[in-house]
């Protein structure tokens, strides 16, 4: 195990499945801080046969699985496609995905894209330029070069957003107004 | 590694993956001859999680290879379905399935449900009943209760016809006429 990974006290592995590009995104969690510790694309476009690409999905899972020992993965997963031929495609890159998850006991939650763009900037209908800019300054990555392919922001707006869900307080502990939203999450409100 | 799969040339194992039951069927080449080791279906509906059905799917099919050490998978996989949702999570089972075989380096090839009826019965619109019917004299398996669920059937249908399908003479060959398919396949004319 790397060492610095000790550092964090949860990691979430965010991953935005495609046929052609796949995005991921590491999240590291202190305290109630979030921070980038990697994210970007695996390319499958230039890979012809459809089995070299779920094949690659499952190897790079794998490989950044056993990388940063996530404890967590969140799926960007849309529930409804163009047509029956690309969501059983879809399907499968996300299964081979999910396997490389399964097979280390990582739980997986996943997240419409609607769900996510809430989650971030509070808007369902945000643009992908919105959602990438309010993570650029959520995580204070000063370089906007740091985010450059918008598929591994969704990556890490889907890891955000779990950690969101996560971090909510309990319905039970009466936490449902905007004040105690306010106590319990300060640095969302901060910025 | 057990002993009697050592007596085998090739083992394929064919998968009929669905989100409530999931078929398999291991079948043995020697010489020319397929055999039977071993068919089965896996119970999903009784795990209410999607997650938990995946899970199941990829440590069985896993559990399988392990096992059996097949040196290729054929998969049943129709292209069209009902919806984009149930094409999603086909798509999904068919993923963890296909990682299973991704991870062991075993490579998959998969049929349509109308390509495995024409290479068992020579009909692509053959009913469930007939391919089993078939199967089941092919394989010579003389008691029809050990051919107990048509899932499984499917599965054992795939494997075959990957059978079929690989054991084809070469196109270069010119074995294209009824008389040479006869020359190179007496074991299935004869019956």
């Amino acid at each position: 195990m790397d060492n610095s990974l000790k550092e964090w006290d949860r990691i979430i592995i965010g991953i935005d499945p495609g046929t052609n590009v796949m995005g991921y995104a590491i999240v590291g969690i202190k305290g109630k801080k979030p921070a980038m510790i990697a994210m970007g694309v695996i390319e499958l476009s230039k890979f012809e046969s459809h089995y070299l690409r779920l094949r690659r999905i499952y190897e790079r899972v794998l490989g950044l699985v056993e990388q940063y020992l996530p404890d967590e993965m969140a799926i960007e997963a849309p529930f409804f496609g163009k047509n029956v031929q690309s969501m059983l495609k879809l399907g499968r890159a996300q299964g081979v995905a999910m396997a490389a998850a399964l097979s280390r006991d990582i739980p997986i939650t996943e997240y419409e894209p609607r769900k996510i763009k809430m989650a971030i900037t509070g808007n369902g209908a945000a643009s992908k330029e919105q959602v990438k800019e309010m993570l650029r300054r959520t995580l204070n990555i000063p370089d906007e070069s740091l985010l450059p392919q918008l598929d591994a922001t969704d990556a890490l707006g889907a890891a955000m957003c779990h950690f969101y869900e996560s971090s909510k307080p309990a319905v039970a502990h009466g936490a449902s107004s905007w004040k105690s939203f306010i106590a319990s999450h300060p640095d969302r409100v901060k910025m």
